[in-house]
């Protein structure tokens, strides 16, 4: 049979992951790695795997699927309609408040190239909204929580390494215990931001650095940092890259709901993720449903999905006796 | 827009926890109540709903969905093919060892006739199995764990009242919380049955009867207990009416997986359900998925499906707009 060809663009954590979870699913192999950077400086893990500057996908190359693994900030708004109007495409665009506006402008060009697009797959968005919709359908009357953590939030690091005096930092997103049991408990509590997580941040300041105003322009800074009880530590370089290179995550999706006639009755449902790496497990689901994107548009299928509309069986390398066996 | 008409067949605990569900559903409504009992002696929930003798089936009613609330052991093996062949149909079947032969028998009548069947809903087959193959697809390389409870099993309940002597008994099925805990640690535990989950069981005796006895008999029952450790408390009628009378349920499903180029990171992936009442939760989940069949029977689509097949946007009452903008 012959395996799906997998393209990466873009080799940074989530392409590094693409090519290790391909090597995982033997139903696949990466047809090329497309980059911006100059392509000489790029190796490989995966032996005989060639890279290509990103202007070669212009000249219409063989892949199945292409898996766009740059930022959703500003790189997969333009990247995910372009390519979709050559190639079967699949990312993880996160940025929940532009879903509607992406999906939109990806549909547009799939469905007018004859080609599929899944968006926005990966753990959240991805497996947790897996579970947030199957949650929402078994208990109609109900409350959904999502709580993120312990992990390593790069947009907060980002925002720390920005300030001035700041040589390099890490952040952890923190769910508070407390507010998880409540919830868990399926009291359905009304939870404030700061209720539900704390922020920990760990910063090397230059040597000449003003700790204080660090600290106090971080914990008052807008939307990032100003509605969480936040901690700011110190350290050393040495101590930071020790002690926090990983990028650890995960969370808890949980929704509390009641049935019966006079709903009488509670019932909770959890969906909950412990990742030593967030980067690597985002990258497994893609490459799994990048297999699901492969088959469906081999029948014909065109235009844009989420994970809501993909069958879990087009992304199992099972057939439908071996999955109905092994896993109903 | 036409409410979604719904048959029931059986009106046990299953039977009520659907008619309760679709009063959460307001696109759906019951069409009628199916019953191989007196229909004069069942008193519906719902205002208006008629209770027919099953055999008004075979006039062909104008039902959209005929849910089927009977017993996994004898009746839905004959039940599900036959009224495949006459209506849109889904089941709870749970019999994991004949799934195979039951999906047979179901795709087989559902296609001759043209109609849409979906068997094993529930959440055990059901969101359980959603769930492994998730999990199953994101760590390709890893172990699927599933824990049951605390819970009441109706099964060994059953067969602890055969017992002679026995007026009346409720067996819970309890996970053991330190095997659950090494499973969630990630460190792929070898687990036999005994180390998985007790069985505690709460007896009232006839007056004269030989309790010693009783408790043997139980113990070392074959295929039921002998494989666990099990314990044996004797009761009172009005304790067991009065502390053991709810049908609790839940359980776990965890798979910890390896990522990385060379396995390096652990990755733990947890699905839990704490449910006051089990045929509630069930049926719950069912009637979402008798939407899904509707709507993909509208669709054209037939034979026999299961969870796996169904994308999870057939069963939520959104329009694709909604659930992207609220759930992804």
């Amino acid at each position: 049979m012959d395996k799906i060809r997998i393209g990466i663009v873009g080799y940074g954590n989530l392409g590094r992951g693409v090519e290790c979870a391909v090597r995982q699913n033997p139903d696949m192999e990466i047809a090329g790695i497309f980059t911006r950077r100059d392509p000489s400086v790029i190796r490989p893990l995966t032996e005989g795997v060639k890279v290509f500057p990103v202007s070669e996908l212009d000249t219409g190359m063989d892949i199945d699927v292409l898996i766009l693994c740059s930022g959703s900030a500003t790189e997969l708004p333009l990247q995910t309609p372009r390519y979709a109007s050559m190639y079967n495409v699949i990312d993880s665009f996160d940025n929940h408040h532009d879903i509607p506006k992406h999906f939109a402008n990806v549909d547009a060009a799939a469905k007018s190239s004859g080609h599929l697009a899944a968006i926005s797959i990966g753990w959240d968005p991805g497996l947790f909204s897996l579970n947030r919709a199957v949650a929402t359908l078994a208990l109609p009357v109900g409350e959904n929580y999502t709580f993120w953590g312990r992990g390593v939030s790069q947009g907060h690091s980002n925002a720390i390494r920005r300030i001035p005096g700041v040589l390099d930092a890490r952040q952890y997103t923190v769910p508070v215990e407390s507010a998880v049991e409540a919830v868990r408990s399926g009291s359905n509590p009304e939870l404030t931001t700061r209720q539900k997580h704390t922020r920990e941040c760990y910063v090397v300041a230059a040597e000449d650095a003003d700790k204080e105003k660090i600290r106090e322009t971080i914990v008052t800074m807008p939307d990032y940092f100003a509605d969480y009880d936040t901690t700011v530590n110190f350290i050393t370089q040495e101590e930071l890259d020790r002690d926090h290179k990983g990028l650890p995550h995960g969370g808890s999706v949980i929704r509390s709901g009641k049935t019966g006639w006079d709903l009488e009755n509670s019932e909770v449902v959890e969906f909950k993720l412990t990742l030593d790496s967030n980067p690597e497990f985002t990258s497994s689901v893609i490459v799994a449903y990048a297999r699901a994107v492969a088959r469906m548009a081999k029948e014909g299928r065109t235009g844009c999905m989420t994970i809501f509309d993909i069958p879990v069986a087009y992304a199992l390398p099972m057939t439908g006796e071996e999955m109905r066996k092994n896993l109903l």
